[in-house]
């Protein structure tokens, strides 16, 4: 029999009864500290809980396996873990490992950082988007902030994990992912972040000296969070109970601000652009062809296209809306080329 | 003082021994069941647990608050419900309302329904989207079925959380989601859903009884889930750690499938119908202009802006893919009208 025992965000103190139970009867008992550090303090505590064997499971023990399985064979045996046991894809492997080895398997689910910090920060959980980690890793910074980027223009909210490597005892700052975060706005420059944008910094959840501090980039980038672990959160549209809940449930350096405000999907800078440019190409067109029946119809075909590429944007037809600035730009553009005038853009 | 305390997904077993502690203690407990039901059963448990005095909170009382936060003034009142108290918004307001009134608030964090169901189903936690909501009022199926389309697009999983109204007794059946997800279909017609369609139902997570079922729709259409309560996951695009573990894990109806292969984005199917047929349209029009050399010019730039949307959409810029197809036909329609001969599309 194995069990996968979720620990929470609280220590021992999270453990319900019947589960304590269970660990008590337990042979043997994994604690598993490499998705999330276990305190000092913590361990001692579930230790002394154990009557049968404890040890700590390290990353490698938990993906190969077969020590786990093999005891789980013939006895009751517990792999520990932070949060809900299932938010590292390691447990479910080795779950899907045990079940196929006739292994029973029983869970006892527990508060997750995740769900945790969106309460405690007074956010709606509906309006979370896609989960992302920052790494040391320089490189690996492009796909969060594509995320982020993809979250803020649904206007929904991102919360950011930040790297945590047990064997080096290391772990992001959330300094240093903000910092990152600039970098990659300062390449790819597609307006998602700047100094001035609001976001959460989520510090020891769950723990009694829990700590979230919310502000601008710029002021955040001045503070201390002290100890580890730390979360980010930026936010998208607020909705204003959740603004209120910012300004009074966290430490808040700033008024919170609408991130996604002024975040513009690439069709909408296309648009905005464009439009005036090929309005003004046709202006400039049209007195060559004053005395020509079909340029005239090209042209005022354009016209519509122009006038459609904005009422396809303001329908929420984005693709549409590109498509018809691309195509009106077409037919101005080949009656340029036409007169030996070089296309405006 | 007034504590929010989660009562996670398994009922009174999953309260930890130090919360326990705290609701004997409590002068008031209240107990809410608008956001998810609590079993008969569950709740007289926690009857027993409670010396203090005990209440059912309907949805008008929390949204209120006032008689609570009266009562939080000079004694310690509890809030208990189902899951993580933070996700419903109604306790996060009286959380605000409380911290306002320089009431002390504390918090007692629980397994969730939606990260035990992401878990027992096998599924990678930072690789689900934005979770929805379906209603029964058929109107209200067009967002679900936006966000589900987004996050198909994006290979992400799609959490369907289903209807549940409290003073009606009723829970949508998730065989009703299902349908009003393929009507949806026929009137947007996005290629989101077909009767292929692989979804998981999730039944009363938690609970002794939970069962878990995969399939495809028209599979899933002929099961009966039993009692409510119940939610779906559509999977995106699954690892093969996610398909081994929805095989051995769930009551796997078909094997595993990837929803998002088969969806397209906007842009990729406008590319996919436009480029065969611009291509065609400029065919059609080169022998007309074989002595022009400035024509010629020109028929040759949309030429290379129809390689340029093929190339655009390979590099995933897909608003310039479907900028360059619109150019490409603009300028090929100019050259038709041009000699009196109708655009193709």
């Amino acid at each position: 029999m194995l069990w996968f025992v979720g620990l929470g965000v609280s220590g021992p103190d999270s453990i319900p009864k019947e589960v304590g139970k269970i660990i008590q009867k337990a042979d043997l008992v994994y604690l598993e500290s490499f998705t999330s550090p276990i305190y000092k303090e913590h361990e001692e505590d579930i230790k002394n809980l154990v009557n049968g064997n404890f040890k700590i499971a390290k990353r490698w023990l938990v993906e190969d396996g077969q020590e786990i399985l093999k005891a789980a064979k013939n006895s009751t045996v517990i792999l520990l873990s932070y949060g809900d046991p299932y938010i590292a894809t390691t447990h479910i492997e080795l779950r899907t490992r045990a079940k196929l080895e006739n292994i029973e398997t029983k869970t006892a689910h527990s508060a997750s950082v995740i769900t945790s910090m969106i309460g405690e920060v007074g956010l709606q959980f509906y309006k979370v988007g896609r989960i992302v980690t920052i790494m040391s890793e320089k490189k690996s910074i492009t796909t969060p902030y594509k995320i982020i980027f993809k979250n803020l223009i649904e206007g929904i909210h991102s919360v950011i994990l930040l790297e945590y490597n047990q064997d080096e005892n290391f772990f992001l700052d959330p300094k240093d992912a903000i910092l990152s975060l600039l970098d990659a706005e300062k390449e790819q420059k597609r307006n998602v972040v700047n100094e001035n944008t609001f976001a959460v910094v989520v510090s020891r959840i769950g723990l009694k000296t829990q700590k979230i501090t919310s502000g601008k980039f710029t002021n955040l980038l001045k503070t201390n969070f002290g100890e580890p672990p730390h979360s980010i959160i930026i936010t998208g549209k607020l909705h204003f109970t959740e603004s209120d809940a910012i300004s009074v449930l966290t430490e808040c350096l700033d008024k919170p601000l609408d991130n996604s405000s002024r975040i513009k999907s690439v069709s909408i800078q296309m648009i905005e652009k464009y439009v005036p440019l090929v309005r003004e190409a046709l202006e400039e067109i049209k007195p060559f062809y004053n005395d020509s029946k079909e340029f005239c119809e090209i042209l005022q075909n354009a016209e519509l296209y122009i006038n459609d590429a904005e009422d396809f944007l303001k329908q929420g037809k984005d693709e549409n809306a590109v498509l018809s600035i691309g195509y009106a730009d077409g037919l101005v553009d080949a009656l340029r080329m036409a007169k030996g005038i070089d296309p405006k853009m």
